[in-house]
């Protein structure tokens, strides 16, 4: 068992990959990424993540020539090369250009970067810690792009406060986290900030939703604000590698709290959603 | 005379040089960089230039072993190495880290990329055209990172108008262009946006408003409004490897045009100190 990768036709060691200085990813964080698990050679969700990775990569107008099929065979060669039971899959696509120029206009390559890694079931009965931070971000978080500084210096922030995620605040208003989405629960109804362009459109954000669905929950896609949240009766986070958890919380103040009994059900059937699954037909 | 690099303690031809998976560059844009020209042997403003690109690594806590010498050195060997009587010198300081995570405590090593291709002197009597973009920009725009995408975005939009540059307009203040400064003359004053988190510092927009200086013209560093942009005497851009230009069509629009005397004056005093130039001693 060990991290596998694949880079432009190449299969790999993790560590013996390496990417040309033509990778506009290494100048410009030009590229698009996505990022789905999988257990037993089967990949969660893989028709969402694959057509959102290949719908950001048109948003921004990074032409290629991958197929929905040729994505998925070589995230599953990946996954069976690394020999891990359970796996994190990782992959990007970026643009190439042989001179550093801002403008991608011309630019002759596209770059497809895939990594599995191990993953770990999270332990749900483990609540998260979060922190409060103000969104600086641009205004393209709808699209998964490799330019992550701002989340990469809020979730820098939440680990030296000992918490495991950042929330934006974007004034009053709270967006997402730094990589996940969240979503209060407030007299029954689970209320979570509605698509557009200052949130990522989650996988798990629509899978939370569709479970609500399925378990009779009535959701609200309406933005929310700080003091909502910290007066939330529950407060949910979900990711691709956190599922669904609940967060207890925030700025070292105790949250939530008030509706257990919900909000465990949620969490406890989306991983056991995981831990069922059998790969979908695309 | 070829493109030269260096990465990490190796130099080497540029398309020779690659970047490991673990150079956080690559996932997150997390990192820094700056980029000087310079003739002979010797690089112009090299002291403004290490010593932002040293307070920039700072500002986003990016840990590192590497000295204002250091630094000066590899870049002039990078010049020497590459053979061009002119040079232009992009510097680049990224975090690594071992596995993909947003957090950068714990990151195990500071990456720094440095490439030298050959600089030509822009024809300063071409005017230059451009195009409006709204400013959807992240707010650490004073930060010089990795994080460029709507600049690419943005260029992108530029070269398929068929022209040189974008301007971003916040609402509708003028903040900046995708890669250069803008500053606007009217009756004999020149007015740029202050220094603040929507703009970057330029070096050569400071080096335009001591050019001022000594050339006796006012300058304010004041917001100006896209409504003034157009009806401006004159528009002026301003960057490392632009040095000083005038605009004369932004959308299709003619512009400027009613000070050349003043905008040419400022576009010959800048390029001449180029020309001119003696390396500082820092």
């Amino acid at each position: 068992m060990r991290d596998f990768a694949y880079y432009n036709g190449k299969y790999g060691l993790k560590e013996e990959i390496s990417i040309p200085l033509s990778d506009r990813a290494i100048y410009f964080g030009d590229g698009v990424y996505d990022a789905a698990i999988g257990k037993n050679g089967k990949i969660f969700l893989s028709n969402e993540h694959i057509l959102r990775f290949l719908g950001n990569a048109k948003k921004l107008e990074i032409a290629h020539n991958y197929t929905y099929d040729n994505i998925l065979s070589i995230l599953e060669k990946c996954a069976e090369m690394s020999g891990y039971e359970s796996y994190f899959l990782y992959f990007q696509l970026s643009r190439g250009a042989k001179r550093r120029s801002h403008s991608y206009i011309g630019a002759t390559q596209t770059n497809l970067l895939v990594t599995a890694e191990e993953f770990r079931l999270p332990d749900i009965k483990k609540p998260l810690s979060l922190i409060t931070a103000e969104d600086l971000r641009y205004y393209y978080c709808n699209i998964k792009t490799i330019n992550l500084l701002p989340a990469v210096i809020a979730s820098g922030a939440a680990e030296k406060s000992g918490a495991d995620e950042a929330v934006f605040c974007r004034g009053n208003t709270v967006t997402e986290c730094a990589h996940s989405n969240i979503s209060i629960l407030k007299d029954r109804i689970l209320y979570t900030h509605p698509k557009s362009n200052l949130i990522l459109p989650g996988i798990t954000r629509a899978h939370l939703l569709s479970t609500c669905k399925k378990l009779g929950i009535k959701y609200l896609e309406t933005p929310f604000t700080t003091k909502e949240l910290f007066s939330a009766d529950e407060v949910l986070i979900t990711s691709t590698s956190k599922l669904c958890r609940i967060a207890d919380r925030i700025d070292n103040v105790r949250v939530g709290g008030k509706d257990s009994d919900t909000a465990e059900k949620i969490c406890r059937y989306m991983i056991n959603e995981f831990v069922n699954f059998q790969q979908e037909n695309p």
